[in-house]
């Protein structure tokens, strides 16, 4: 681990993440290159976390109230430091779009702040500060989000408490279609139309899913990643929040994706393609079907983004 | 693929098995290097198969009531062949073991006559065929133990209709000690007792726990390897029906194995370990611990076969 001492504020890229990622349920998440907020974030001399300018969304400024805020205090809780930071954050994630727009935020400053001290810890280890911040948004100190977004790339959260989180490979040629239709679905509001008990059955077509999508992303196989991208469990029961849900996968599969599915809670819908030609026909063919709804909605193409946050060039 | 049209006999080994491995129930299996059956195939001027002697164990010749025979004449069907075979099998794995016995008859006999025939299918091509001796075995033609006796390693089964078989890496220092104690379980009866209905909450944790596994397997991440090793939803059912099964799992985890559950649907229980003289260490202490229960058993120890069903050194 460097030290940055040198440095006094630092600007970085906080990227939006899919959780979920149909058979992963709770488990998995990734990361996206293209689509993300951005943070400037500042020593102060005087202790403590200062929020100093939100700009893109309606956000409170007082840190214990913000996600940014809490995750950052909560670091600085456990190193047990008397430093002091202000936080400037430009938000293009919008809230309640279904990608991570609360995980951006809370790992973006305990990313900055870790930095700005030097790198105290390791993106692992900052995974538990920033699910604070996705405690105080969601009432659940979930990493599905902040985990993808801490370490970039796919990650697995094989156990919550204790936080167990394992890196997956990105494949290269890896992209993703995002359409986020402009409605409001409360994720708790998504959790609790969950169904509390699943069939055996399939509970053993979800995990034989997502064993092979696993072992997909190891061998770059992008037929199999495409073949594993089935939810039977979660997606039957939330793609009813979403309207015209059918009709973007059936246009994103028609066009050649490899698969489709909810991100986290949604509303947003993913679609992963192999190579930016194909995400792109993706796009063009989800608009062409979503349009005619009548519903607003916002496209997002991506590669797969191998890093996490990360420093922004100057 | 090269012909052997030369070949008038071949003589294979036909590896043990584990399925389900923990995490992994009904899509996961590996097969095993040194515990398996032998048998010796020969081309026939009569059309069709005969059984012409069984060793080790007492089981039908005829071949429509012999997993052997059935899946071989499966193979012959669907090849429209017109081609005889005499088969002998030297059963070393005991018939209702949990180690794979039906399946390495059924693999070793489609193996076998396909090499003999100058190897017309791939060996993954063979599983289906295969899978019909497990249909006679126990009624359902599943492809947990076949798959990983005709491909070696580890595999997936991500779905059986359409069949669609994942190959995944073998860990090099990986080693199995299964204890075999010389009690009967059905398959039937411990498919029976297996509730219909999981918990998301289960379900959530199983998948996890397979993803880690998958991952661990292609990292080589032994101690991943041995937390993902975890079966919240089969072995607390199933786990009942072998007696002592808790001592034995403790004994092998307080002696270093990476973990340790049941092996198909039992009696065997396998324990996975990193390195030979750790397997050794583990037998030794399962065998202590197991001894004064007055049951009979067998230990067998074993390093992962990467390979499969294969040909016998003259």
């Amino acid at each position: 681990m460097h030290t940055n001492t040198a440095n006094e504020r630092v600007r970085i890229f906080c990227p939006a993440t899919i959780a979920n990622v149909s058979c992963g349920f709770d488990v998995l998440g990734v990361a996206l290159a293209g689509v993300g907020d951005h943070m400037l974030i500042s020593r102060s001399t005087k202790k403590g976390i200062r929020i100093t300018k939100i700009t893109g969304q309606d956000l409170p400024l007082d840190p214990h109230e913000n996600v940014a805020g809490v995750a950052a205090l909560a670091l600085l809780d456990h190193l047990n430091s008397n430093a002091g930071f202000e936080i400037e954050i430009y938000k293009k994630i919008k809230a309640g779009s279904g990608i991570g727009s609360s995980a951006a935020s809370s790992a973006g400053a305990v990313w900055g702040i870790n930095y700005l001290l030097g790198s105290p810890l390791s993106p692992q280890q900052l995974i538990p500060f920033a699910m604070e911040g996705e405690r105080l948004a969601s009432g659940v100190a979930h990493a599905d989000n902040v985990a993808p977004a801490l370490l970039g790339g796919f990650t697995l959260v094989r156990s919550s408490n204790p936080l167990d989180v394992v890196c997956l490979p990105s494949p290269s040629e890896l992209y993703a279609t995002v359409i986020h239709p402009q409605i409001e679905i409360k994720t708790a509001d998504s959790r609790r139309i969950l169904k509390t008990n699943i069939s055996l059955t399939d509970g053993i077509k979800q995990w034989g899913n997502l064993g092979a999508l696993v072992a997909g992303l190891f061998k770059e196989d992008y037929p199999l990643i495409g073949r594993s991208l089935e939810d039977v469990i979660v997606e039957p029961v939330r793609s009813i929040l979403i309207p015209g849900f059918d009709l973007i996968k059936k246009a994103a599969l028609d066009a050649g994706a490899l698969g489709c599915g909810i991100s986290g809670s949604g509303p947003s819908v993913f679609a992963f393609s192999k190579g930016a030609e194909k995400a792109k026909e993706v796009a063009t063919a989800i608009q062409a079907a979503y349009t005619p709804l009548d519903i607003p909605f916002e496209l997002h193409l991506s590669k797969i983004n191998p890093q996490g946050v990360c420093l922004e060039k100057a």
